[in-house]
């Protein structure tokens, strides 16, 4: 059951892959590969990783499985510097919250007999590096897989399952319906937290309650990290925010209009949504 | 120390009052009066009141402090079914999530030598009712106390000793500053987490994380309760969602004309004051 992995960047991502796999898969030789000594020292250290190396080619040379969990604004740079050192019939995946241009590259770069498709585990938190990996990051939440029709299905089916073994559940869409639906359910809530944020002075913030604590949560994380996902699909991003905004206005209406009917039904229909979760 | 306390209103907040009450202040006696016996019967039962009435003559006429625990839209009727029931020198308070036009109504309607101040405590919970009251609803959070220049200082401290005795740190507005501070900090989150579960699809909600769910965590509150607290606070309301869209509008401005540097330094702003909460 066990096979040769290596994590591309361990932080929290690449970290709690490393120790959700010890638990979960037995007789995996797992193998780190970083541009820092330092992570990747603390990543064996906290038995994440076996053993690790700098040199992307090493890194992957031996390997079936490669997943690429460095920051977006990384990956495509990652996948040219290990894709020449692939073995045949190696399969090269990546947890990028954006899908279109990373699949993208990795479909340019990654040749067959090697293979790569895009993965989007929805996992992660406001906090980074491997200090604060877990092996139960990726429990219960869910994976998008997006093959494209360039694609082996076999392949897709092996990432996918890769997921499932780590306790995801697996939805699949292609890259561009990815790209569309995360910016709506993922990078929208991150741009309306920070700007929630950018709203309020000193004297607002002294009373927050849970309520504004909760809605701004996400706006504590990594700002590189989100300006190059903001940027990469921003296309998606910048249409998801124009729509917030109309809903926004349209609820702004019905408030200066005391049309306290419609404001009822307007919450209400929300409040239900929001319950079902 | 005790004193004779009545609550009016046993929900999430009037049955934790008389919990917190009863773990904190000995020898008390805490009498119940809402509309519903139903509620009040479970609030007996949990152990949040001691004994209970209808008739709101009743409950307040041997009260020492009488707070009122009832939703916004319902705390003025309540106070003008009290008013001429008080004892002199009784305190009223309330937990309204708005206090200009409560405060206004408090003053208008209890008069010397009973006294009428605004309490807002920033605690709650998306889910209502007795059946949730906890003892340590109140904890470490935020109480705002809405004197004006009509209010007996010695009144107004009262008031805050009382939620400071229950685990409260007090802060005092005047009851327009407290609205205006409110509508950012409060009440605009919930609208903005409202509008962003309205930009959704099912297919985008299928694919929600931890972001998501945090974020929009508040829009599952009381439909009928936050329309009346945006409808008695509808200008500061209104003005804070037009703030929230120019802060949106600002930083779409930024990602559609791919601006890394502004982006990031947005990012890194609203995290670095986030972070510090």
């Amino acid at each position: 059951m066990g096979f040769r992995l290596t994590i591309i960047g361990v932080g929290l991502l690449g970290g709690s892959l490393g120790l959700a796999v010890r638990e979960r898969i037995k007789g995996c030789e797992i193998i780190g590969c970083a541009h820092r000594e330092k992570s990747l020292v603390q990543a064996q250290a906290l038995g994440a990783i076996d053993r690790w190396t700098l040199d992307p080619a090493e890194a992957v040379s031996e390997a079936e499985l490669v997943v690429v969990c460095t920051p977006v604004g990384l990956i495509e740079t990652w996948l040219d510097a290990i894709s020449a050192h692939l073995q045949p019939g190696a399969i090269v995946t990546d947890v990028g919250s954006t899908k279109a241009s990373i699949v993208s590259a990795g479909e340019r770069l990654i040749r067959s007999p090697a293979s790569f498709v895009g993965s989007h585990p929805m996992a992660g938190g406001s906090q980074k590096g491997v200090a604060v990996a877990r092996a139960d990051l990726f429990e219960d939440a869910t994976c998008i897989v997006t093959a494209t029709d360039r694609t082996v299905p076999a392949v897709a089916e092996q990432v996918a399952q890769f997921w499932q073994t780590l306790g995801m559940r697996v939805v699949r869409h292609d890259p561009a319906e990815h790209d569309r639906l995360a910016a709506l359910v993922s990078h929208l809530p991150h741009a309306v937290a920070a700007a929630l944020v950018a709203c309020q002075s000193p004297a607002s913030i002294d009373l927050r309650g849970r309520g504004f604590t909760d809605t701004t949560r996400v706006a504590a994380g990594d700002a590189e990290l989100w300006r190059d996902i903001f940027l990469d699909n921003a296309g998606n991003v910048v249409a998801s925010i124009d729509l917030m905004i109309e809903r926004l206005q349209s609820v702004r209406h019905i408030i200066a209009d005391r049309d306290a009917a419609s404001l009822e039904a307007w919450l209400k229909k929300q409040a239900g949504i929001r319950e079902t979760l």
